[in-house]
């Protein structure tokens, strides 16, 4: 039953018929629309998770929980319960087989029901495990999978500027909700929490409106909210075996459970838009590197010519040497290259009256060690963005392979 | 020059003349997608604010301002200043004339460029004036407007079980800027805010991801984060007379500067949704006074039938009598009806896990005193929706009429 498709008798039907409300509801509802939508959702099930190298979709809902039981076999059933869910929403379904309003009506609906008469929307759910799911922070064990952590599942260390808020940091799990209408993907990571009542409980949650990445070449490269393009030189969905070298954990990389999986850096980056507004414009090109209209290097070129460190313009650099764009890129970085899946955000406005405001920083890799870190490390010494932007949020997720079939669930090789 | 109608040279071009940064920018920057931002283009300029009944867009930015300065000719500059970006950036073009990189390269951009290349999305701006603006706190004629404060525009009443917060309530002045793209109506506010730097501040802003009403009998009815329709009975822009008896502020209301206009009313509802997601069908039913899935009354009947309040059902009312759609009926209230144009929110979790979720209740009415305010008297006493729900912010704006033309400005009738 497709949130869509459902079919049965109308409310009026329903009313007319006088049977009583109790008997009327477990006939199917009625469709609210006729589009399918199947059209729009995306495979839940494969090698890899969905919502990675997935062409980035407009909204994010992006959602860390502790586990507040310690019985693992709780946390299994839940795992098991939020992958049907999970693959059931992605496909266009209600999160339950009852539906919104199916079932028992003297019992809590099996969907909160927001979502009906809408497509799937693009929506993919991907599940991440944090270091603290494996060990507390005493070192226990607390569900019998310490021995099965990565080395590279570790808290991130801390960068010069961090000014972390330990309440919106870190978590045991995630779930990282992107869809094209927000409504499906709020939808999601509340249908989720309601089914891990009990279990698991929402540590923080992020919203992000509008991405900031590409991940398809597909895509046009968006602008975060300095106003310039982002994430040009991306890894994407195309770049077939630099995917294998620096996205997927391999089989030789020390964690069996893991191969197929990638590791998720999320930072809240909040951004000083209101010092960076009164910023001149060639100062702006010049902290980042690139020009702001087009995103080209200010070496030369379009947007997707390789920037030139080497050129000079009037006797200088014409990238300057603390250019964003320079730090970040993978010749400063041993090689280092990540897939951004980033979002704007506008979290309302602090006590001084600036938006509060930036960009919900997601990068996946193969290994933190190589990717983000060393990169962070390089941007946070150096970068003259720093001015203009705190980091206050941090957490370190390792993402499981896909999933490979409705008997498959998120976790399985972890906790079998 | 409109964000995608920009001709000139591409950073390629610039690059190879070798002419330096500086005198290329000057040139405008090149279109970066062919499309038509007017097509998308809602009139600024009309009898009326645009952005009451203009069939409600997808997406909401919500600001509540504070006046900083105390000079009167600084405030009517900055409401001249505001209106011509307005009536830009509602066009599909720039903030300022000199775009996101046009002007002059040394100085902060006319337009902080995160829309350069969006179309307009139906972007409206719709400005609000508080009681604040009129007198302080202590009763002083703040800005020479005193004598012209409408009796109606007045601090609403406290109502039983508010739980405001001051910091996120009231405003001098408020922008609400809907758009189908949030990064359009973000940017417009955001650009608002960066044109006032100085003589106004924030004082609070709401994101608001997906509309809850209709205001136009074109559009579906939207599902609120409870899962059920809202807005059925809404006013709507088809409806004529109704509009001048219920909405638009008449010549002969006592406040000349007003006629044409309407006041807005914004309550900020915090929704319990775990709670709710635990209560069963037939319960939230009762509650609502509608069917969950349908939308449609409980006396029987479509989603657009009246309700039947004198219905009955195995011998008890078929809508209870503390049901919503009942207290919230104009027969219940003397006949008052509002133009709603509500949003979702979801703004983060709380301490003990649940979300931060709820609605951003914008309502639009000729006079409060005969229009939210009964309504909200009779909800807060009986509706059983309380349990559920807790109203964290509230604020009061007469919105003035349209604006007529190029030389007329938001606030011209109050200042003249």
């Amino acid at each position: 039953m497709k949130r869509r498709h459902a079919i049965g008798l109308g409310a009026a039907g329903i009313a007319g018929a006088g049977a009583g409300l109790a008997a009327s509801r477990l006939l199917p509802e009625p469709a609210a629309h006729a589009a399918d939508p199947a059209a729009e959702a995306i495979e839940f099930y494969g090698a890899h998770q969905a919502g990675i190298v997935t062409p980035a979709q407009d909204r994010l809902h992006f959602a860390a929980f502790d586990v507040i039981t310690s019985d693992r076999e709780e946390l299994v059933e839940l795992l098991k319960a939020w992958t049907a869910a999970a693959a059931r929403m992605c496909g266009g379904d209600y999160a339950g087989p009852g539906g919104a309003v199916g079932g028992d009506v003297y019992a809590p609906p099996e969907d909160t029901g927001e979502a009906q008469g809408l497509p799937a929307s693009g929506l993919t759910l991907t599940i991440g495990f944090g270091p603290s799911l494996f060990q507390d922070a005493d070192g226990a064990d607390r569900f019998g999978i310490a021995a099965k952590r990565p080395d590279a599942l570790t808290e991130l260390p801390g960068f010069p500027l961090d000014d972390l808020d330990p309440a919106i940091s870190g978590g045991d799990l995630c779930i990282q909700a992107c869809a094209n209408d927000p409504q499906i993907a709020v939808h999601a990571v509340r249908n989720l929490a309601r089914i891990g009542f009990g279990t698991v409980s929402i540590r923080w949650s992020q919203l992000g409106f509008g991405r900031t990445s590409s991940t398809s070449q597909a895509q046009a490269t968006p602008r975060n909210l300095m106003g310039f393009k982002d994430g040009t030189a991306n890894l994407k969905a195309e770049d077939g075996d630099l995917l294998d070298e620096h996205l997927w954990v391999g089989d030789g990389d020390g964690a069996d459970w893991l191969a197929g999986g990638s590791y998720l850096v999320s930072r809240r980056i909040r951004m000083m838009v209101e010092t960076w507004d009164r910023t001149s414009l060639t100062e702006q090109e010049a902290i980042f590197g690139r020009d702001k209209s087009e995103g080209a290097p200010l070496s030369g070129g379009g947007e997707f010519d390789e920037p030139d460190f080497d050129a000079e313009r009037d006797g200088a650099p014409a990238i300057p040497m603390n250019a964003h764009v320079r730090l970040a890129h993978p010749s400063s970085n041993d090689g280092a290259r990540l897939l951004r899946r980033g979002y704007s955000f506008v979290d309302g406005s602090d006590d001084l009256g600036r938006l509060d405001a930036g960009l919900f920083f997601i990068a996946y890799q193969r290994d933190p060690a190589t990717g983000f870190i060393p990169v962070q490390q390089a941007l946070a010494k150096s970068d003259v963005l720093n001015e203009y932007i705190k980091h206050t949020s941090s957490a370190l997720f390792a993402c499981p392979p896909g999933v490979a079939d409705g008997s498959d669930w998120w976790g399985r090789a972890l906790f079998s």
